[in-house]
């Protein structure tokens, strides 16, 4: 049976948001119908509002409704230490957990030459003109450890060492809490690898 | 850390939507900020125009952009045959799973009277005076197996039988393909009661 035109729109339309598969769409659609027809009009307008409204961060590349981030228009963070992430939702997970008072860089995305997305695509010449202006004495790599996570890491350490900065890599290993038995074996062994000295 | 206002809107915005909670929110608004701002305009778009345009028709009070929906609108349907269901995802589901090829009426929710829901709200009115045009032969009860759902169906039968019209209810019992170790004792006892001859 073929829904009416406009509701299979609405319902093609839900399965843009990722994770929502055409059964859970199709609910989404009757429940707003149904029984919200005002958040549906709440969320049309939020949705429209955020694509209008939301830009990057000219200095870092985060979202942000106006020229610079919170975090960057922030004078009380410390602007020598920047943490290059991979998204945005990265810096949430840090700022949350940790207590990092510096500043960010958000590549948007990993070094991926196959996908077409090289050192213009992440921002990287924005990168080296903030590094090059001397301030920065860190640049902490909190990519992801995964392969393009770990190239792109490799490449920005480079772009910090030609200028004599510091650049670190935060500690892979296995998670607090977790337990060996369970730990992946690439986890594992980058764990023997990378082991201390008990002090 | 505090995500900027538009962003935070829009988070707050898809929870509107059943079963997404806060970290699937702000999954979806990042997915769709960083890759997918079309898609989040045609969203939007599909959103608005389906309040505005998708009514319930005339006649069922199915979802439907003109007066009568399409299974209405359809002459071939076989009108002396009313199926009764609870929502409109009932519909779909009985129309992609059996050949049935009569009509339907949908309640839009069951009785509650703690809920305010009464036979007004469920467009019971409108039911009687189609039974009462005269073509009707049979009602078919397919409000839900739950106990608001039951009590429809008899509220709803006294009202056929009282015009001489035929209520019949679906069966209820072990779902086909079910293991009886699994069933819960409500359906089992159910089965039992409503068993039948082999013929």
């Amino acid at each position: 049976m073929a829904y009416s035109p406009l509701l299979q729109k609405l319902i093609d339309a839900l399965r843009y948001l990722p994770g929502v598969g055409p059964k859970s769409a199709q609910r989404m659609a009757f429940h707003l119908l149904e029984r919200n027809r005002e958040g549906a009009l709440v969320l049309a307008a939020a949705l429209h509002d955020a694509v209008q409204g939301i830009g990057h961060c000219e200095r870092c590349r985060m979202f942000t409704d106006d020229k610079l981030c919170v975090i960057c228009a922030n004078a009380k963070r410390d602007a020598s230490i920047v943490c290059v992430v991979e998204t945005p939702v990265d810096v949430h997970a840090i700022e949350n957990a940790t207590g990092f008072h510096g500043q960010y860089f958000v590549l948007m995305g990993h070094l991926s030459p196959l996908d077409g997305i090289g050192p213009e695509e992440l921002g990287l010449g924005q990168l080296q003109k903030r590094l090059d202006e001397g301030r920065v004495t860190e640049l902490i790599l909190a990519t992801n450890p995964t392969v393009e996570g770990e190239a792109t890491a490799h490449y920005l350490a480079e772009i910090a060492q030609r200028r004599g900065i510091r650049a670190t890599r935060i500690a892979h290993g296995v998670p607090i809490g977790g337990e060996l038995e369970f730990i992946d074996g690439g986890t594992l062994s980058h764990a023997f690898t990378g082991r201390q000295e008990v002090r």
